[in-house]
């Protein structure tokens, strides 16, 4: 059997094929550029890469109810020409196999859950903090989704007195995502993430947005552990300041687990997605 | 057949008994002090009022994971004796019967989602605004629990400038319960809730704080609706207010349900949490 998988982005698609324990055994990369364009180099791949599924995470945001006509359309995006692209009805014209569709994140967040450093318990939250913020959660070993999927990387969160920052949200004044991921940092300091050194002022203010994320999402979700990932916290000597101001704000309201074990980076690194998307296209050939 | 309820709060206890739809067919309510004064009242009632089943719904922090050796314990609570209770075992040795266990809230939220405001959709939460805030989290259809239950009274949200009121939560200088649960209008006001007028510019800063709450459970749960209840917005004039503020807080980023049937009182009043406990004991007889 070979799985195959896509994990969609906004600069780029990675496509792949492995075997189901979430190993890779193929993957390109392609530029996202026109649907058409990108689309017919995915075709192209799984033509000439033939496989039994295929799981896909996509960016969003993305219909993910089968119930809603927009399931498994690209919505809202405003990214030029896929607003509105049914991205599951033209892969399911091209390949008569069974194909599991979700978020980017989800998928990421599955991977983690399966093979990677959740995956020795049930419930996980995957949190990237990049070009964007976006959340997967999973609950009892499955991918959580309402009405739609989350949208964590809009929560509201308390402004740091001082912090006069302008929200580089286009909808809000305050939210994680405007206040915290990548281009923010850019703004505030004017370089990339990576070029900053870890004792740069800018850095206090960043892991305190997300500290209080991580607070927000363990008095809602209850997970087992808080995985974050993303340019923006590539630099891991983020992570004691983040737990140390994590624990400061939940101020032992709660039990949680030790933190080493409980906000952690990655297992994977950056296979999350394209593992999860492989054990995603297992699960859906199981339930075809 | 003959069911039963429990809703265990910090200041009486319900105990009922009633049908398959959720109808109570008695009542009695007990007030809450030690565990053995107030459990021999409860063994004393169902001794004469037998059922054949109960469902439970208590004041927390509670286990309600059954790997969890304190599953079935009050855990936690200031509460003087009834820290580390064994609710459920306790009620295990009186009655042997199937017993279904879980928080006040989530068995609120349970009635509410099976036969009271969100019965024709999935996923719902039930958020209560009195002397304490709580949650519970339905997703599709079904009782969402973490490594525990939810606490999301204390979720982080952004102190709004000029507020300097002192949080009255023992530990987060900034929670959604320290801000605006019932006795911080009452210190904020020096009246409580229902005495103070729908004008008084308490309630700006109290619904904005419950607004910005709606959005942060927007953007984790993707829930059908968002049901309120408890004392603090027992004043039906209140949800304008606070949807008209989500609406200026979300602005527009993702789609909802029209507010008016997204943000909604609770639509069996003060019995959410009686219905709920009968239908979890239905549910408890069907898995036994």
């Amino acid at each position: 059997m070979l799985l195959g998988a896509i994990e969609a982005g906004g600069t780029k698609f990675v496509c792949a094929t492995g075997a189901e324990n979430g190993q890779v055994s193929d993957r390109i990369s392609i530029p996202t550029t026109t649907p058409v364009e990108t689309m017919t180099a995915v075709d192209d791949y799984f033509t000439t890469h033939p496989v039994d599924a295929i799981g896909i995470g996509s960016f969003g945001p993305i219909g993910v109810n089968p119930d809603d006509p927009k399931y498994g359309y690209i919505t809202t995006t405003p990214k030029p020409g896929w607003g509105d692209f049914d991205f599951l009805g033209h892969l399911k014209s091209q390949f008569n196999i069974p194909l599991y569709w979700t978020t980017d994140v989800n998928e990421a967040a599955y991977g983690e859950s399966m093979i990677g450093i959740a995956k020795d318990v049930p419930n996980s939250i995957y949190m990237t903090i990049g070009t964007g913020v976006g959340a997967g959660v999973i609950s009892q070993n499955h991918i959580f989704n309402g009405r739609t999927h989350t949208e964590l990387g809009h929560m509201r969160l308390n402004r740091l007195p001082g912090d006069d920052f302008k929200s580089n949200c286009p909808y809000h004044d305050i939210c994680l995502e405007g206040l915290a991921a990548g281009p923010a940092v850019g703004k505030r300091t004017g370089k990339a993430g990576k070029d900053i050194p870890v004792d740069d002022p800018v850095w206090p203010i960043i892991t305190d947005y997300i500290a209080q994320a991580c607070v927000n999402l363990t008095v809602a979700f209850a997970p087992d552990k808080i995985i974050l990932n993303g340019g923006v916290i590539n630099q891991r000597q983020l992570f004691p300041m983040i737990r140390e101001k994590f624990a400061a704000y939940l101020n032992g309201y709660e039990e949680v687990p030790p933190l080493d074990d409980y906000i952690v980076p990655a297992g994977l690194g950056n296979n999350s997605g394209i593992a999860g998307g492989l054990l995603l296209a297992q699960a859906a050939l199981k339930n075809a």
